[in-house]
């Protein structure tokens, strides 16, 4: 594990300074163009310079013709352009001094032939100039702490706590959108396509320094050095937790990963064993992967895998059960100290059970305040896990029967469920204990949006939440194996 | 397997033309009044009568002191009053000739003691007076076509395709606005409670025979009539697609279920070989549940299992092929004729495996016109699967490129967005294959919404969609199965 931040090969990279685009034009559709607004668009605070070799300006910048044409050496260099102009290119940058390039280009190992020794030279140069180079065939990396983002998409997504290590530049780009309807971000994404010089073990060495990064994802087509890979990670698991998902598991994805980064992927089993023995938590697609990331980063570690389920519905609390057993966890057994404080809470036809099953709560906001608060006191369960349901129709409806005037209602309405989301996320602050909702509300339900801006994890459907939180207990595990 | 839906001891319900109102008062709070709101909210077109001992009206309509004082004999009585008085008031419904009822109110066999018996009575009553009961303990019915809605929530879904039958009220109630962010919507839903007297094979009989019906979702917590249910669902499947989420297939899902609704589960390899000599599909969770009715009752059933993938994002392109490839599907294998139709719109980045992985395309419209109508003529296809990525910000940054001004470039882009969405799912109606897309796009983005408007069915992650795909390549196999 790296003691500094600093020491990482990656930091000038994702630190840069200034850079210097190539391949950037006025034509909007080319890429370079595309790269180039995007790290436009993301208010980098440091100089960007387009290197053209006709245009005076390139998006009203001032161009450059070549890179020995620069008015200063920057920390890095954008490279876009066609494949038989990249090494030419990083030749120059190393000739000025450049000494960390993201190669977007492919056109290398992923297609075989001669592309292969285009990347062999590629790795010369790197050697010659000593160049830290991300790629080829990558989209680089994407910091939002410091603006940074050298992708085509302009990033949606608050500076967060994800760090992301991909070998598919898609899933750092299509991700800013992704990870902002949960209220997250990255704090620090890379692209490494060919991982012709750095590698995924070194965004993993980078991410596990990053002081922003709470939780390391990782997208995998197939890991090259395997022993580096399980060194790096069994010692940054025991403080950061590390999560994977492997599209190389099965035969068909097999074959497609080799075809996009030229990656050669092994058999699940192969997979499963050195994740296990490396401390890393597998996830079973990319939206596992962010969940798991999303309670990795923002919960506390559970002491074990006893869940208690609150509900007022018999049907999602049967089925969050039921996922729940799937996965591994269990359910509390309620103590009689939780079942006498539960009492004033639940009505006759409420079920004092785990799922506690309240049905009509006696008052509504009780289940979201007092209910929960019991639950979490019960010394028999480790993790909260809560049934979100908050309708506006619904909360509007008795306002309205009340008296109160349509227009009236709706604001009224939205306090209320405002205020519910408000009362059930203060325990992620008061209580040591993992907080976490499902339901099936629209994302764009007003519950929804208040319960995830507050800092609530709300899954759609059981089955979601309860792999993320047996992704948390796993941690759990990983944490006591690993540092003791 | 019924011949006419009238045939059906649940028509008269779940087509009621009048309705009375047990337990509706001028308290806001109370279940009764929530479950007159929404059948108030509904636009019901027949006649409803809310009785209640003491109160001249009820929400400003008139109300009836007891059942013998209604001025007509309703076609429905809907109870929520306590249980010790829902057996008195069904003796009076029956006696004022009422003879469909669904009883709301819990407090019998699923509470165990004293409920059995009261539950007996129940029983003994609906003999006597030849009465059709949903219940106790369940929701009653939602049937939009009809604007019928016996349960507390207003249904805020279109009239669709979706039947369903229930073990879980929740899960029609809750289901109106999850099913509606994906534009689908209940053809009619039931809530069958205890199942005192009709069950849940009663429910499966009356959607096979319901015109509006295009699929059957089942939501089981524990099958009281086995034989009865495999001989209705084999009658059934062959026409029209049955799917099942059995809830308590892990022991703790079995202990919640119990304590809900009293129904007694057995272990999941029991179901499991139950659902398959019946024909049902089986779903993993409430989510896939829908998923599968979503292509089961929109999509052709495809021929076989063989899947084209079509992406632009190479990672996108790795976590299809890999979660295809999970669960039984395989990738075709692209005749010569189609890399030749394809080759125009291949950039030299781009591979013509499959995944068919175009990168950039050289027209971002071929996208979704050309190179789909390739693919579904592929003769060793039968799905399309296409990963969807269009992000609004990415093309106003194009147009605003071109010279368009901000405002008018987000007009263009919705224009395009819209206009290329149109183009995708043109071909639902124009070709026999079934198109399936998946994406990364917040449900919120304009993509999502325009292609979902348009009835593309589009899922969040490659896994929910192979799923889906998968659950449809199985009714083809069922079909089979089932008519040879």
């Amino acid at each position: 594990m790296l003691k500094f931040i600093e020491q990482s090969p990656l930091y000038r990279i994702a630190n840069a300074r200034s850079m210097a685009f190539f391949g950037a034009s006025n034509r909007m559709t080319s890429m370079g163009t595309h790269l180039f607004s995007a790290a436009l668009a993301g208010g980098f605070k440091g100089a960007l310079y387009p290197v053209h070799p006709k245009e005076e300006n390139v998006l009203n910048l001032r161009a450059y013709g070549r890179a020995e044409d620069l008015p200063e050496v920057p920390d890095l260099a954008v490279i876009v352009l066609p494949t038989q102009l990249v090494n030419e290119t990083l030749e120059a940058c190393g000739k000025k001094g450049i000494r960390q390039a993201v190669v977007v280009s492919g056109g290398f190992n992923e297609v075989g032939g001669g592309g292969g020794e285009l990347e062999s030279e590629l790795k010369r140069i790197a050697k010659v100039y000593h160049m830290k180079i991300l790629g080829p065939n990558c989209l680089g990396v994407a910091n939002p702490h410091q603006n940074i983002n050298t992708t085509f998409i302009p990033n949606e997504s608050l500076p967060g706590f994800v760090g992301l290590a991909s070998q598919s530049g898609s899933l750092v780009t299509q991700m800013f959108e992704y990870l902002s309807g949960f209220n997250l971000g990255f704090s620090t994404a890379f692209s490494v396509g060919n991982e012709a010089v750095l590698d995924i073990v070194d965004c993993m060495e980078y991410l596990g320094a990053c002081p922003h990064t709470k939780v390391i994802a990782l997208y995998i087509e197939g890991i090259r050095k395997g022993r580096a890979f399980m060194k790096a990670a069994r010692s940054i698991a025991p403080h950061k937790p590390i999560v994977a998902f492997y599209a190389g598991g099965s035969k068909a994805g097999r074959a497609a990963g080799f075809s996009h980064t030229g990656a050669l992927a092994g058999p699940d089993e192969l997979y499963d064993g050195m994740f296990r023995q490396a401390g890393v938590i597998r996830a079973g697609s990319v939206v596992e992967l962010f969940d798991a990331c999303w309670l990795l980063g923002s919960m506390p570690v559970p002491r074990g895998n006893r869940v208690v389920i609150q509900t007022h519905s018999g049907g999602p609390g049967a089925a969050a059960a039921d996922a729940c057993g799937r996965v591994g966890l269990v359910l509390s057994k309620l103590s009689d100290k939780t079942l006498k404080n539960l009492r004033p809470f639940v009505p006759p036809t409420g079920s004092v059970g785990n799922p506690v099953d309240l049905t009509f709560s006696k008052d509504h906001n009780d289940f979201f305040s007092h209910i929960p608060e019991v639950l979490l006191a019960e010394e028999n369960a480790d993790i909260l896990m809560v049934y979100l349901l908050n309708p506006s129709l619904v909360v509007e409806r008795v306002l309205k029967g009340l008296g109160i005037s349509e227009k009236e209602a709706v604001v009224q309405g939205q306090k209320i469920i405002e205020s519910n989301a408000e009362a059930l996320s203060k325990f992620l602050k008061t209580q040591k204990k993992p907080v976490i909702a499902y339901s099936f509300h629209r994302p764009d339900a007003h519950v929804m949006k208040a319960a995830i801006g507050k800092g609530l994890p709300v899954f759609q459907g059981a089955e979601r939440a309860a792999r993320a939180i047996a992704a948390l207990v796993a941690y759990g595990a990983v944490r006591k194996k690993l540092t003791t």
